[in-house]
Protein backbone atom coordinates (compact mmCIF):
# COMPACT_ATOMS: atom_id res chain seq x y z
CA UNK A 1 0.00 0.00 0.00
CA UNK A 2 2.60 2.25 0.01
CA UNK A 3 2.54 5.59 -0.90
CA UNK A 4 5.10 7.55 0.58
CA UNK A 5 8.95 7.07 1.41
CA UNK A 6 9.41 3.29 1.62
CA UNK A 7 10.15 2.43 5.45
CA UNK A 8 8.58 5.91 6.80
CA UNK A 9 5.71 6.53 8.91
CA UNK A 10 3.99 9.44 10.19
CA UNK A 11 1.18 9.77 13.45
CA UNK A 12 -1.68 11.85 14.01
CA UNK A 13 -3.30 12.77 17.41
CA UNK A 14 -7.09 13.63 16.54
CA UNK A 15 -8.44 15.12 20.02
CA UNK A 16 -9.16 18.29 21.37
CA UNK A 17 -8.43 17.05 24.86
CA UNK A 18 -4.77 16.54 24.23
CA UNK A 19 -4.34 20.16 22.93
CA UNK A 20 -6.29 21.65 25.58
CA UNK A 21 -4.55 19.82 28.20
CA UNK A 22 -7.07 17.71 29.64
CA UNK A 23 -5.48 14.22 28.31
CA UNK A 24 -1.96 13.99 28.58
CA UNK A 25 -1.14 11.80 25.55
CA UNK A 26 0.09 8.17 25.61
CA UNK A 27 -0.81 6.80 22.55
CA UNK A 28 2.06 8.76 20.00
CA UNK A 29 4.36 7.99 23.25
CA UNK A 30 3.56 4.23 23.00
CA UNK A 31 3.78 4.38 19.58
CA UNK A 32 6.90 5.61 18.79
CA UNK A 33 8.72 3.08 20.97
CA UNK A 34 7.42 0.59 19.20
CA UNK A 35 8.14 1.73 15.64
CA UNK A 36 11.41 1.90 16.33
CA UNK A 37 11.70 -1.49 17.85
CA UNK A 38 9.80 -2.34 14.21
CA UNK A 39 13.01 -0.58 12.61
CA UNK A 40 9.87 1.75 10.95
CA UNK A 41 11.57 5.46 10.73
CA UNK A 42 8.88 7.81 12.29
CA UNK A 43 8.82 11.43 10.17
CA UNK A 44 6.50 13.13 11.73
CA UNK A 45 3.45 13.31 14.84
CA UNK A 46 1.05 15.93 14.60
CA UNK A 47 -1.55 16.68 17.02
CA UNK A 48 -4.80 18.33 15.88
CA UNK A 49 -8.18 19.38 16.86
CA UNK A 50 -11.24 17.86 15.97
CA UNK A 51 -12.02 19.71 12.90
CA UNK A 52 -13.45 17.91 9.83
CA UNK A 53 -11.05 19.76 7.14
CA UNK A 54 -8.21 19.69 9.65
CA UNK A 55 -8.04 15.87 9.39
CA UNK A 56 -8.78 15.60 5.81
CA UNK A 57 -6.03 17.91 5.31
CA UNK A 58 -3.38 16.09 6.93
CA UNK A 59 -4.15 12.43 6.83
CA UNK A 60 -4.34 13.50 2.90
CA UNK A 61 -0.97 14.95 3.19
CA UNK A 62 0.52 12.61 5.58
CA UNK A 63 -0.88 9.51 3.28
CA UNK A 64 1.51 10.83 0.35
CA UNK A 65 4.58 11.42 2.18
CA UNK A 66 4.81 8.60 4.45
CA UNK A 67 4.09 4.73 4.09
CA UNK A 68 2.26 4.01 6.81
CA UNK A 69 0.11 6.17 8.69
CA UNK A 70 -1.62 6.30 11.92
CA UNK A 71 -4.40 8.54 13.62
CA UNK A 72 -5.36 7.85 17.26
CA UNK A 73 -8.88 9.34 18.82
CA UNK A 74 -12.10 10.32 17.25
CA UNK A 75 -13.42 7.10 16.55
CA UNK A 76 -17.15 6.53 18.45
CA UNK A 77 -20.74 7.28 18.35
CA UNK A 78 -20.79 10.97 19.67
CA UNK A 79 -20.65 14.32 17.49
CA UNK A 80 -16.32 14.72 18.61
CA UNK A 81 -15.69 12.10 16.40
CA UNK A 82 -15.13 12.71 13.58
CA UNK A 83 -11.86 10.58 11.83
CA UNK A 84 -14.00 8.54 9.87
CA UNK A 85 -15.49 11.50 8.01
CA UNK A 86 -12.27 13.26 7.78
CA UNK A 87 -10.03 10.11 6.31
CA UNK A 88 -13.10 9.60 3.64
CA UNK A 89 -12.97 13.12 2.68
CA UNK A 90 -9.32 13.14 2.76
CA UNK A 91 -9.17 10.30 -0.21
CA UNK A 92 -12.68 11.68 -1.80
CA UNK A 93 -14.51 9.07 -0.46
CA UNK A 94 -17.91 8.46 0.90
CA UNK A 95 -18.68 7.20 4.31
CA UNK A 96 -20.89 3.92 4.20
CA UNK A 97 -22.02 1.50 7.11
CA UNK A 98 -20.23 -1.13 6.76
CA UNK A 99 -22.35 -5.11 7.31
CA UNK A 100 -19.80 -6.82 8.74
CA UNK A 101 -19.24 -4.25 11.52
CA UNK A 102 -22.80 -3.84 12.05
CA UNK A 103 -22.80 -7.66 12.88
CA UNK A 104 -20.40 -7.30 15.44
CA UNK A 105 -21.97 -4.00 17.14
CA UNK A 106 -24.99 -5.86 17.15
CA UNK A 107 -23.73 -8.84 18.59
CA UNK A 108 -21.71 -7.18 21.37
CA UNK A 109 -24.93 -4.43 22.52
CA UNK A 110 -27.18 -6.86 22.13
CA UNK A 111 -30.91 -5.55 23.01
CA UNK A 112 -28.55 -2.69 24.52
CA UNK A 113 -27.84 -1.52 20.90
CA UNK A 114 -28.55 2.65 21.00
CA UNK A 115 -29.08 3.52 17.05
CA UNK A 116 -26.29 5.73 17.69
CA UNK A 117 -23.64 2.66 18.47
CA UNK A 118 -24.41 1.81 14.71
CA UNK A 119 -22.47 5.07 14.18
CA UNK A 120 -19.11 2.75 14.92
CA UNK A 121 -20.20 0.54 11.73
CA UNK A 122 -19.30 3.27 9.45
CA UNK A 123 -16.28 3.66 7.18
CA UNK A 124 -14.56 5.27 4.29
CA UNK A 125 -15.93 3.50 1.41
CA UNK A 126 -13.10 1.32 0.44
CA UNK A 127 -11.40 0.74 3.72
CA UNK A 128 -10.00 -2.50 4.13
CA UNK A 129 -9.62 -4.22 7.77
CA UNK A 130 -6.77 -5.55 8.59
CA UNK A 131 -7.11 -8.77 10.96
CA UNK A 132 -4.47 -9.03 13.98
CA UNK A 133 -3.00 -12.00 15.57
CA UNK A 134 -5.20 -11.45 18.29
CA UNK A 135 -9.15 -12.46 19.05
CA UNK A 136 -9.83 -8.64 18.92
CA UNK A 137 -11.68 -6.58 16.16
CA UNK A 138 -10.31 -5.23 12.89
CA UNK A 139 -8.09 -2.59 12.73
CA UNK A 140 -9.84 -0.51 10.06
CA UNK A 141 -7.84 1.05 7.35
CA UNK A 142 -8.15 3.15 4.40
CA UNK A 143 -5.07 3.21 1.93
CA UNK A 144 -2.00 3.27 4.22
CA UNK A 145 -4.11 4.89 6.55
CA UNK A 146 -4.44 3.20 10.04
CA UNK A 147 -7.26 4.27 12.07
CA UNK A 148 -6.86 3.26 16.03
CA UNK A 149 -9.22 4.40 18.58
CA UNK A 150 -7.93 6.93 20.70
CA UNK A 151 -8.68 4.70 24.37
CA UNK A 152 -4.87 4.09 25.29
CA UNK A 153 -6.00 0.56 26.60
CA UNK A 154 -7.62 -0.71 22.98
CA UNK A 155 -5.15 1.90 21.21
CA UNK A 156 -1.99 -0.37 22.22
CA UNK A 157 -4.06 -4.02 22.39
CA UNK A 158 -5.38 -3.26 18.17
CA UNK A 159 -1.75 -2.33 17.60
CA UNK A 160 0.09 -5.15 19.04
CA UNK A 161 -2.09 -7.25 17.58
CA UNK A 162 -1.21 -5.95 13.64
CA UNK A 163 2.29 -4.80 14.65
CA UNK A 164 4.20 -7.41 12.96
CA UNK A 165 3.64 -6.55 9.56
CA UNK A 166 4.80 -3.37 9.58
CA UNK A 167 8.43 -4.69 10.88
CA UNK A 168 11.34 -4.02 8.91
CA UNK A 169 15.04 -3.87 9.41
CA UNK A 170 16.79 -2.92 12.47
CA UNK A 171 18.41 0.36 13.77
CA UNK A 172 21.89 0.01 15.35
CA UNK A 173 22.62 2.49 17.89
CA UNK A 174 25.70 3.53 20.17
CA UNK A 175 25.84 6.50 22.40
CA UNK A 176 29.19 8.49 23.44
CA UNK A 177 29.28 10.39 26.42
CA UNK A 178 31.88 12.97 26.72
CA UNK A 179 33.11 15.71 29.29
CA UNK A 180 33.78 18.18 26.57
CA UNK A 181 30.85 20.67 26.18
CA UNK A 182 29.23 20.38 22.18
CA UNK A 183 31.00 23.43 20.58
CA UNK A 184 34.44 21.98 21.39
CA UNK A 185 33.41 18.52 19.33
CA UNK A 186 31.61 20.57 17.01
CA UNK A 187 34.47 19.71 14.57
CA UNK A 188 34.76 16.63 15.13
CA UNK A 189 31.01 15.77 14.72
CA UNK A 190 31.16 17.64 11.10
CA UNK A 191 33.65 15.25 10.18
CA UNK A 192 32.01 12.13 11.57
CA UNK A 193 28.58 13.15 9.57
CA UNK A 194 30.73 13.80 6.49
CA UNK A 195 32.54 10.28 6.73
CA UNK A 196 29.90 7.79 7.75
CA UNK A 197 26.65 9.24 5.91
CA UNK A 198 24.62 6.49 6.84
CA UNK A 199 24.90 7.01 10.17
CA UNK A 200 22.70 9.55 11.69
CA UNK A 201 24.50 11.89 14.20
CA UNK A 202 22.83 13.38 17.21
CA UNK A 203 24.38 15.63 19.89
CA UNK A 204 22.40 16.28 22.81
CA UNK A 205 23.93 18.33 26.04
CA UNK A 206 23.03 17.58 29.64
CA UNK A 207 22.93 20.47 32.04
CA UNK A 208 24.79 19.37 35.54
CA UNK A 209 25.04 15.80 34.89
CA UNK A 210 27.90 15.19 37.47
CA UNK A 211 29.63 12.65 34.78
CA UNK A 212 29.44 13.84 30.72
CA UNK A 213 28.28 17.45 29.55
CA UNK A 214 27.33 15.91 25.55
CA UNK A 215 25.77 12.35 24.68
CA UNK A 216 26.21 11.31 21.24
CA UNK A 217 24.28 9.28 19.53
CA UNK A 218 24.96 7.23 16.03
CA UNK A 219 22.53 5.30 14.58
CA UNK A 220 22.02 3.59 11.17
CA UNK A 221 20.23 0.72 9.35
CA UNK A 222 24.16 -0.30 8.53
CA UNK A 223 25.64 -2.27 11.66
CA UNK A 224 29.24 -2.30 10.37
CA UNK A 225 28.85 1.98 10.28
CA UNK A 226 27.22 2.41 13.16
CA UNK A 227 30.58 0.62 14.77
CA UNK A 228 33.35 1.90 12.57
CA UNK A 229 32.13 5.31 12.70
CA UNK A 230 31.37 5.12 16.71
CA UNK A 231 35.36 4.36 16.74
CA UNK A 232 36.25 7.04 14.49
CA UNK A 233 34.52 9.69 16.87
CA UNK A 234 35.59 7.85 20.25
CA UNK A 235 39.15 8.23 18.77
CA UNK A 236 38.96 11.52 17.47
CA UNK A 237 37.58 12.78 21.32
CA UNK A 238 40.33 11.04 23.14
CA UNK A 239 40.54 11.62 26.58
CA UNK A 240 37.40 13.24 26.73
CA UNK A 241 35.09 10.26 26.37
CA UNK A 242 34.17 9.18 29.39
CA UNK A 243 31.55 6.05 28.40
CA UNK A 244 30.31 3.99 25.54
CA UNK A 245 27.43 2.48 25.44
CA UNK B 1 2.87 40.71 15.42
CA UNK B 2 -0.05 38.38 15.04
CA UNK B 3 -0.22 36.71 11.26
CA UNK B 4 -2.74 34.18 12.39
CA UNK B 5 -6.21 33.39 14.11
CA UNK B 6 -6.35 35.85 17.10
CA UNK B 7 -5.75 33.77 20.56
CA UNK B 8 -4.34 30.96 18.60
CA UNK B 9 -1.02 29.23 19.19
CA UNK B 10 0.91 26.30 17.64
CA UNK B 11 3.85 24.10 19.49
CA UNK B 12 6.74 22.93 16.38
CA UNK B 13 9.65 20.26 18.17
CA UNK B 14 12.16 19.86 16.46
CA UNK B 15 14.32 16.84 17.37
CA UNK B 16 14.90 13.47 15.44
CA UNK B 17 15.80 12.37 19.50
CA UNK B 18 11.92 12.48 19.63
CA UNK B 19 10.72 10.68 16.93
CA UNK B 20 13.34 7.74 17.65
CA UNK B 21 12.31 7.46 20.81
CA UNK B 22 15.80 8.57 22.37
CA UNK B 23 13.93 11.46 24.55
CA UNK B 24 10.67 11.69 25.43
CA UNK B 25 8.89 14.81 25.21
CA UNK B 26 8.67 17.25 28.55
CA UNK B 27 8.45 20.42 26.41
CA UNK B 28 4.86 20.37 24.52
CA UNK B 29 3.77 18.95 27.61
CA UNK B 30 4.53 21.92 30.10
CA UNK B 31 3.64 24.15 27.51
CA UNK B 32 0.08 22.57 26.91
CA UNK B 33 -0.26 23.28 30.63
CA UNK B 34 1.23 26.84 30.72
CA UNK B 35 -1.16 28.04 27.26
CA UNK B 36 -4.01 26.99 28.80
CA UNK B 37 -3.47 28.14 31.93
CA UNK B 38 -3.36 31.44 29.78
CA UNK B 39 -6.36 31.13 28.06
CA UNK B 40 -4.42 30.13 24.72
CA UNK B 41 -6.21 28.56 22.38
CA UNK B 42 -3.16 25.89 21.46
CA UNK B 43 -4.52 24.72 17.82
CA UNK B 44 -1.67 22.05 16.45
CA UNK B 45 1.71 20.45 17.97
CA UNK B 46 3.71 18.64 15.47
CA UNK B 47 6.99 17.29 15.90
CA UNK B 48 9.46 17.16 12.81
CA UNK B 49 13.27 16.00 12.31
CA UNK B 50 16.35 17.94 11.88
CA UNK B 51 15.91 18.56 8.51
CA UNK B 52 16.21 22.33 7.12
CA UNK B 53 13.45 22.20 4.65
CA UNK B 54 10.97 20.59 6.91
CA UNK B 55 11.71 23.48 9.99
CA UNK B 56 11.35 26.03 6.98
CA UNK B 57 8.22 24.65 5.50
CA UNK B 58 7.14 23.92 9.19
CA UNK B 59 7.65 27.19 10.30
CA UNK B 60 6.05 29.41 7.56
CA UNK B 61 3.14 27.38 7.83
CA UNK B 62 2.48 27.80 11.32
CA UNK B 63 3.55 31.91 11.43
CA UNK B 64 0.67 32.00 8.77
CA UNK B 65 -2.08 29.66 11.32
CA UNK B 66 -1.45 30.80 14.21
CA UNK B 67 -1.14 34.30 16.32
CA UNK B 68 1.83 32.54 18.29
CA UNK B 69 4.16 29.85 17.49
CA UNK B 70 6.65 28.25 19.74
CA UNK B 71 9.93 25.95 18.47
CA UNK B 72 11.72 23.53 20.75
CA UNK B 73 14.92 22.21 20.11
CA UNK B 74 17.44 22.75 17.42
CA UNK B 75 19.34 25.69 18.71
CA UNK B 76 22.92 24.95 19.71
CA UNK B 77 26.79 24.66 17.90
CA UNK B 78 26.70 21.36 16.31
CA UNK B 79 25.62 20.22 12.81
CA UNK B 80 22.07 19.33 13.81
CA UNK B 81 20.77 22.57 15.15
CA UNK B 82 19.45 23.60 12.47
CA UNK B 83 16.53 25.68 13.89
CA UNK B 84 17.85 29.25 13.05
CA UNK B 85 18.18 28.57 9.66
CA UNK B 86 15.12 26.92 9.62
CA UNK B 87 13.32 29.84 11.03
CA UNK B 88 14.88 32.19 8.72
CA UNK B 89 14.24 30.40 5.41
CA UNK B 90 10.61 30.74 6.35
CA UNK B 91 10.81 34.03 6.17
CA UNK B 92 12.95 34.48 2.90
CA UNK B 93 15.89 35.82 5.46
CA UNK B 94 19.26 35.37 5.72
CA UNK B 95 21.58 34.28 9.24
CA UNK B 96 23.49 36.83 10.70
CA UNK B 97 25.49 36.99 13.61
CA UNK B 98 24.06 39.63 15.98
CA UNK B 99 26.82 41.98 18.39
CA UNK B 100 24.46 41.87 21.81
CA UNK B 101 24.34 38.26 21.44
CA UNK B 102 27.77 37.75 20.56
CA UNK B 103 28.83 39.94 23.49
CA UNK B 104 26.92 37.56 25.83
CA UNK B 105 28.19 34.51 24.63
CA UNK B 106 32.22 36.07 24.94
CA UNK B 107 30.85 36.91 28.56
CA UNK B 108 29.89 33.78 29.50
CA UNK B 109 32.46 31.68 27.80
CA UNK B 110 35.65 33.68 28.67
CA UNK B 111 38.88 32.06 27.29
CA UNK B 112 37.29 28.91 27.22
CA UNK B 113 35.11 30.56 23.92
CA UNK B 114 35.41 28.23 21.16
CA UNK B 115 34.81 29.54 17.64
CA UNK B 116 31.82 27.54 17.01
CA UNK B 117 29.69 28.63 20.14
CA UNK B 118 29.54 31.71 18.23
CA UNK B 119 27.13 30.08 16.40
CA UNK B 120 24.80 30.44 19.18
CA UNK B 121 25.16 33.83 18.02
CA UNK B 122 23.60 33.73 14.67
CA UNK B 123 19.96 34.39 14.31
CA UNK B 124 17.32 35.28 11.12
CA UNK B 125 17.61 38.84 10.03
CA UNK B 126 14.69 40.81 11.10
CA UNK B 127 14.26 38.61 14.88
CA UNK B 128 13.80 40.41 17.42
CA UNK B 129 14.81 39.67 21.50
CA UNK B 130 11.81 39.12 24.02
CA UNK B 131 13.26 40.04 27.29
CA UNK B 132 11.79 38.32 30.31
CA UNK B 133 10.64 39.40 33.63
CA UNK B 134 13.82 37.31 35.00
CA UNK B 135 17.07 37.68 34.75
CA UNK B 136 17.78 35.22 32.45
CA UNK B 137 19.40 35.45 27.94
CA UNK B 138 16.37 37.24 25.86
CA UNK B 139 14.22 34.75 24.11
CA UNK B 140 14.70 35.07 20.41
CA UNK B 141 11.40 35.57 18.45
CA UNK B 142 11.14 36.19 14.60
CA UNK B 143 7.51 38.07 13.97
CA UNK B 144 5.42 36.30 15.46
CA UNK B 145 7.94 32.52 16.13
CA UNK B 146 9.33 32.25 19.61
CA UNK B 147 12.58 29.99 19.30
CA UNK B 148 13.02 28.33 22.39
CA UNK B 149 15.82 25.37 23.16
CA UNK B 150 14.94 21.74 23.89
CA UNK B 151 16.74 21.42 26.87
CA UNK B 152 13.51 21.05 29.20
CA UNK B 153 15.25 22.92 32.20
CA UNK B 154 16.37 26.34 29.86
CA UNK B 155 12.74 25.70 27.65
CA UNK B 156 11.01 26.13 31.15
CA UNK B 157 12.98 28.74 32.68
CA UNK B 158 12.48 31.03 29.35
CA UNK B 159 9.44 30.40 28.70
CA UNK B 160 8.14 31.23 32.07
CA UNK B 161 10.17 34.76 31.90
CA UNK B 162 8.17 36.16 29.26
CA UNK B 163 4.71 33.83 29.57
CA UNK B 164 2.80 37.05 31.06
CA UNK B 165 2.42 38.36 27.46
CA UNK B 166 0.23 35.64 26.23
CA UNK B 167 -2.05 36.32 28.92
CA UNK B 168 -5.44 36.48 27.30
CA UNK B 169 -9.19 35.82 28.59
CA UNK B 170 -9.77 32.24 30.93
CA UNK B 171 -11.19 29.74 30.27
CA UNK B 172 -13.87 28.12 32.07
CA UNK B 173 -14.77 24.13 32.15
CA UNK B 174 -17.38 21.92 33.85
CA UNK B 175 -16.82 18.10 33.54
CA UNK B 176 -20.00 15.51 33.91
CA UNK B 177 -19.49 12.06 34.94
CA UNK B 178 -22.08 9.68 33.62
CA UNK B 179 -22.85 6.25 34.21
CA UNK B 180 -24.61 6.03 30.79
CA UNK B 181 -22.85 4.84 27.75
CA UNK B 182 -21.62 7.17 24.56
CA UNK B 183 -24.13 5.92 22.32
CA UNK B 184 -27.10 6.38 24.66
CA UNK B 185 -26.27 10.08 25.13
CA UNK B 186 -25.33 10.83 22.04
CA UNK B 187 -28.40 12.24 20.80
CA UNK B 188 -28.75 14.65 23.70
CA UNK B 189 -25.01 15.74 23.27
CA UNK B 190 -25.79 17.11 19.85
CA UNK B 191 -28.79 18.54 21.06
CA UNK B 192 -26.18 20.56 24.19
CA UNK B 193 -23.78 21.33 21.18
CA UNK B 194 -26.28 23.00 19.00
CA UNK B 195 -28.29 24.97 21.73
CA UNK B 196 -25.13 26.15 23.42
CA UNK B 197 -22.37 27.32 20.32
CA UNK B 198 -19.68 29.23 21.75
CA UNK B 199 -19.66 25.92 24.23
CA UNK B 200 -17.07 23.40 23.04
CA UNK B 201 -18.18 20.13 24.15
CA UNK B 202 -16.23 16.81 24.69
CA UNK B 203 -17.10 13.30 25.13
CA UNK B 204 -14.56 10.85 26.82
CA UNK B 205 -15.44 7.36 27.02
CA UNK B 206 -13.39 5.29 30.12
CA UNK B 207 -13.07 1.82 30.11
CA UNK B 208 -13.56 -0.36 33.50
CA UNK B 209 -14.15 2.56 35.75
CA UNK B 210 -16.29 1.77 38.96
CA UNK B 211 -18.46 4.96 38.87
CA UNK B 212 -18.70 6.29 35.60
CA UNK B 213 -18.49 5.45 31.13
CA UNK B 214 -18.41 8.86 30.05
CA UNK B 215 -16.46 12.21 31.21
CA UNK B 216 -18.39 15.17 29.14
CA UNK B 217 -16.78 18.36 29.32
CA UNK B 218 -17.89 21.69 28.33
CA UNK B 219 -15.31 24.63 27.96
CA UNK B 220 -15.70 28.64 26.90
CA UNK B 221 -14.06 31.62 27.57
CA UNK B 222 -17.92 32.52 28.34
CA UNK B 223 -18.53 31.56 32.08
CA UNK B 224 -22.53 31.78 31.54
CA UNK B 225 -22.63 29.88 28.59
CA UNK B 226 -20.87 26.90 30.69
CA UNK B 227 -22.92 27.29 33.23
CA UNK B 228 -26.03 26.96 31.17
CA UNK B 229 -25.38 24.40 28.82
CA UNK B 230 -23.76 22.19 31.94
CA UNK B 231 -27.26 22.75 33.83
CA UNK B 232 -29.16 21.67 30.53
CA UNK B 233 -26.90 18.63 30.24
CA UNK B 234 -27.24 17.48 33.42
CA UNK B 235 -31.30 18.09 33.51
CA UNK B 236 -31.14 15.87 30.14
CA UNK B 237 -29.05 13.17 31.46
CA UNK B 238 -30.86 12.97 34.72
CA UNK B 239 -30.34 9.98 37.01
CA UNK B 240 -27.19 9.06 34.99
CA UNK B 241 -25.65 11.99 35.96
CA UNK B 242 -23.25 10.67 39.20
CA UNK B 243 -20.66 13.85 39.58
CA UNK B 244 -20.28 17.12 38.20
CA UNK B 245 -16.70 18.68 38.90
Amino acid sequence: MGLGEPGSAGIILIGDEILSGKVVDENARFLIEELRELGVALRRVTVIPDVLDEIAATVRDFSERFEHVFTSGGVGPTHDDLTMEGVARAFGARVVRHPELEALLRGYYGAKLEDRNLRMAEVPEGAHFVHGDQPTWPVIAMKNVYILPGIPEIFRRKFKSIRERFRAAPYFLKSVFTSDEEGRIAGELDRVVAAWPRVQVGSYPKLDHPEYKVKVTLESKQQADVEAATADLVRALGGSVVRVD
